[in-house]
């Protein structure tokens, strides 16, 4: 008997790996002769680095960066064991929690530190990265990521723009000359979940300027910023990335990557999923677990448990999950894939005490379920 | 396949039959043809007589009685459904929530209206009475209970004593000539889980006195008054009832009780079990499922749920448990016949929800536990 065992970590409590090894230790209980396949998933959001590190037993790379707001901080990436791949959370170096509250401010903030952990990753000679967006506090469609890059956005005197969504609205030329050889050699896979557009009332000003600090004002500013951003690179290169689906993505990064070479947007699962080689792993097993901090309604679009049944059912394999809690509208994950859920709380000591004792309530949640399946043997006519 | 599914109520939120039917509902949403049999269980003490009632197709009866400090309250029983048999629990007419806080006086309190129930259960002209003991406010050696039945308790002058324990200090002779001659026709079946002796430092008065009430003086005079009262019986009918155990339960109304013709204790459980004739249900079941509204280490001694899982152990049926909450040391029940356990709560939000959801939980967590074992018909090796 084979066990699939595919979670996503259960935020503030369980990394991916810590969740399957406990379910791991559960089953292993009941059934101690079965094989067991730990794959620690993700969906490309916070906790893919350190699901893809785990998953393939390499490390976490720390390292120094620029901050949204141009002072210093500590970022980091990861390698993957075989040293051939970065994982990247662009959140990391350029995500929103780095900048205070009352500092928020989109005009101003910029992905220059996303463009150094590449850099970083390229010292170390990988040959892909994955690039995790979504959590971003910048608004300067990746402007900043490219210039660390050593791409050069200058404007109409020939003078660098600085950093910042709001200094695009003067851009007059882009300088690829110094641009990073070693992008050439290398292919990067960007995890996006999202389709908008880089401008207009879908745009990433739009929808996502607000929750990263801008008025309404700052709104307008920051759009007609990207679209003169938009109108010089079709100037440059005759590409047109306004509508491009997905360039609206972490504050326009979307659309600043196809300044690049070897790009390709994918789901953040999908990304997961192909890099975890988790479908030839489930095309022999018995059984498939998986898993989410919390489930719900939203569960189906498309987060992990989700990719994860999808595999699971093409090759007609149960699928279970173990979940942190369960929320309002779970049933449809029964429409996706996941035939069984089993939410791990205990009691009703609250949030602290499930947080504190997440690992023994998988464990035994996982160990009971296993249990029910060994005494499960008589007919079901 | 028949499915056997024998809960214990869910203190504060369903009764035995809501936790049945609710566990019902969801096996029956993945086994729609399987036979389903459902026990609302109960261990003799609160959630009894609503469990026997739902388990028969009785009913309720509401019955105005003498509250232990001798006002009038409205009290209750259960008619089975064949009208053969009265469930009783003592708490409802003689029960600790009854004297408000401040006035909890066990040298006052009487049992007298648990007699007046039973008087009254007498009157349908049932052949059987089921007594749960427990939770009384009482330590007046059954006395009120007797006198309200016909058996007159008199000084050394000849006047009847009054209600409560201390009278006890007065007795001087029994007579049971008005006893209620009803009596000697039917069997009094007492739910009793204590083995406590009537007196003594084991006694009713040392062990439940304080929690009913009374300071150590109290306690000393309530022992001195039920060891008096012993020694009457004594020199009346030459039987020594001091150590037999379970005397000093219900503040002495097991010694009290053996006044009486006919009765016999039992644990609680086990008078449950033989009056739901759960064993003959279990016998051709495929699975049994029990449950309870907390499960923890001290579920362990003699609860429905491990009385539920004795038997279907005996007969090798597969157990699981679906459960309000899980406390610590709740894994000794595996040892005990349950083969999994499976707490309902799906979030951190508290009792209050836990409480309020917990039809839907309930139902959720048996629909699951089906789907399990619908889906785990793959090779086990």
């Amino acid at each position: 008997m084979k066990i699939v065992i595919a979670p996503d970590s259960f935020k503030e409590s369980l990394t991916a790996l810590q969740v399957a090894e406990a379910i791991e230790m559960g089953i292993r209980d009941i059934f101690p002769k079965a094989e067991y396949c730990c794959v620690p998933m993700a969906d490309g959001g916070e906790g893919t680095v350190q699901s893809l590190v785990d998953a393939t037993g390499g490390k976490i790379i720390q390292c120094e960066v620029t901050a949204p707001l141009g002072d210093r901080t500590m970022a980091f990436w990861g390698l993957s064991g075989d040293g051939e791949t970065a994982i990247i959370e662009m959140a990391s170096a350029s995500g929103l929690p780095l900048v205070p509250l009352e500092q928020r401010n989109p005009l101003m903030t910029t992905s220059f530190g996303t463009g150094e952990l590449i850099k970083n990753a390229l010292d170390y000679g990988v040959r892909k990265i994955i690039l995790g967006l979504g959590g971003s506090a910048t608004n300067d469609g990746g402007v900043g990521m490219l210039q660390a890059l050593g791409i050069k956005f200058l404007d109409n005197r020939g003078v660098a723009l600085p950093l910042g969504g709001a200094a695009l609205l003067n851009l007059a030329t882009i300088d690829f000359t110094d641009l990073d050889p070693r992008l050439d050699k290398i292919e990067i896979e960007v995890a996006c979940d999202v389709d908008n557009p880089l401008c207009g009332e879908n745009g990433a000003s739009a929808i996502f300027g607000p929750q990263k600090g801008a008025t309404p004002s700052m709104v307008k500013t920051l759009d007609k910023a990207l679209a003169h951003f938009a109108d010089v690179i079709q100037q440059t290169l005759g590409r047109d990335i306004k509508q491009v689906a997905g360039s609206g993505a972490a504050g326009g990064m979307g659309g600043g990557l196809l300044l690049l070479p070897h790009v390709m947007m994918h789901r953040g699962i999908d990304i997961v999923l192909s890099f975890t080689e988790l479908e030839h792993k489930i095309k022999d097993a018995d059984w498939v677990i998986t898993g989410e901090g919390r489930m719900d309604g939203q569960s189906i679009f498309g987060k992990t448990p989700m990719g994860v049944a999808k595999i699971a059912k093409y090759y007609d394999k149960p699928v279970i999950a173990i979940v942190g809690s369960l929320g309002h509208g779970y049933q449809a994950i029964h429409e996706y894939g996941i035939d069984a859920v089993f939410p791990i709380i205990a009691n009703t000591n609250g949030l602290a005490d499930a947080l504190q004792h997440a690992r023994d309530n998988v464990f035994r949640t996982a160990k009971n379920i296993a249990t029910v399946i060994k005494v499960a043997n008589f007919n079901l006519q």
